[in-house]
């Protein structure tokens, strides 16, 4: 069963403490198709301009994502620059240029439209509507979004949470969209606008699961270097939705359990290096001992 | 087996943005010995003043406190006002009278001196090495601490981890002692300080337990409404206490993930109501449940 990855497609210039590097494959669709990648067949849309790097859709065809999606156009790809403070949990944005981005019109091909998984990656709330439009009988839709969206498109966000099965979002957004300072009761008010499923990212405290009137608490897995969080969300979002198609899309709450572990081994993965050069290399060895890993973090035997 | 607690005994003034109590019972003994007490026998070590109201000595001995180490001397009681912020995750002292704390030296009655599990619970690291120096052939000691002591008595805190087997402190305390951003780091950087295990305290986050190059990872009970939040480290490391003594005091890791889990049991009922007032009716029924909850909110099955 496939996933349909919609998102955007970047170049990313990231500094950290420690290193500064140029022109990375960055994007919420790039980190989230690849991690989905690794569980399931992926239909990814987005665009990039004609200064895009060949190596860069090397990568992904490796992968063997499909790319019927995938619009090139004149002009450049869109570019964003971001630095990370000396704790690597706080980063600020130094610039954007949207370039070929500010016109994206996602286009679903005709052979996309009925792709069962859908996953709404980090993009404006309109353009993840007009995804919504063009699709046909999904099993399973989740969306990802950010603080800009919660600014600038609240009514947009809101009315498409009506509209899909699962969101995700990271603490301080779940916040800020309900107002709530408990992540207990934002993550239900947020069920109560729609989705059936709430994800909330909490960075080093792993992640909280909602739905069915149940409740999941996954771990961080304890990693002491981080070189690069940049794509962690997207790859989270990425892993999870492709273990949801490989598992044949028929979703339960203990389907999303596991789901959301896997995605958070990726994304564990993913920032020990720049950009996506760690899951270039990630076998499914590694994630399958990552995954064991994970379940000796949260065990425990009382007598 | 038994748990030595010594620690402070207080009368709390206590304001939440929707109550405000007086002189209620609290300080660090308090807490840990009535949390304790739900799994093994406790001897008590603290210091009232004769304004020490009889229903709180009453309290502790329906739950079979030993109270031979309780010493009652003429004054008034040590007590502390403190004001939680509307979120409840940040508290202000208003006022703290030491009273006759000031004078408090713990001496530990004969019949105390071969208690096998011991918990210094919070209170000036100073005392806490006079009590080690009354104890003999102990299994297993562990300390609690607070910012306070790493900021006005870091020398003897630091020379106090190398006689105990275990510290319990909270995130920001963990990163101010070893002055470093990642838990994990700042876990393992106390471990070379002394102690064989470590348990960071992360509030709504759960709790970390490092130990024997292990790791694991207690999620945080789900609560929405948390009326008090005095108490629940003291609680965490008193069933904590209680529970290794319950199995008999031999300590694996294991041992110790179920003794976090139990400890985070109590905790989350005590912030259920103001003071030990939660405490006093929970029952072992209850503790099983929640026991049983925490087991649902960590758990997973990949396929």
């Amino acid at each position: 069963m496939s996933v349909l990855v919609v998102g955007s497609i970047a170049l990313d210039t990231i500094k950290t403490p420690l290193e500064e590097h140029a022109d990375l494959l960055g994007g919420s669709a790039s980190y989230a198709s690849v991690a989905a990648s690794f569980f399931a067949p992926v239909n990814l849309v987005g665009i990039v301009g004609d200064d895009f790097p060949k190596e860069h859709v090397g990568l992904l065809k490796n992968r063997n994502i499909d790319l019927a999606g995938l619009q090139t156009v004149p002009g450049k790809t869109f570019r964003w620059s971001g630095e990370y403070m000396w704790d690597l949990n706080t980063r600020e944005t130094r610039s954007i240029e949207l370039n070929v981005f500010e016109t994206f019109s996602p286009e679903l091909p005709a052979a996309y439209r009925a792709t069962p998984i859908v996953l709404l990656a980090n993009i404006a709330p309109g353009l993840q509507h007009h995804v919504l439009d063009q699709i046909e009988s999904p099993k399973f839709i989740i969306a990802d979004t950010m603080d800009l969206w919660i600014d600038i498109a609240k009514p947009e966000l809101v009315s498409l949470l009506a509209r899909v099965d699962m969101l995700i979002l990271n603490d301080g957004e779940a916040r800020q969209l309900t107002e709530e300072t408990s992540l207990i009761r934002a993550g239900k008010k947020i069920q109560a606008m729609g989705p059936k499923y709430v994800a909330i990212k909490k960075g080093e405290h792993g992640c909280l699961l909602f739905g069915e009137g149940e409740f999941f608490s996954c771990p961080a897995y304890p990693l002491e270097d981080i070189h690069d969080p940049t794509g962690a969300g997207d790859t989270f979002a990425g892993g999870l939705a492709g273990y949801l198609a490989r598992n044949g899309g028929h979703v339960t709450f203990n389907t999303l359990r596991a789901a959301v572990v896997l995605g958070s081994v990726l994304a564990s993965y993913n920032v020990e290096q720049f950009s996506l050069e760690r899951l270039k290399t990630v076998t499914t060895d590694e994630i399958s001992s990552r995954l064991e890993r994970f379940r000796e973090l949260s065990r425990f035997e009382a007598l």
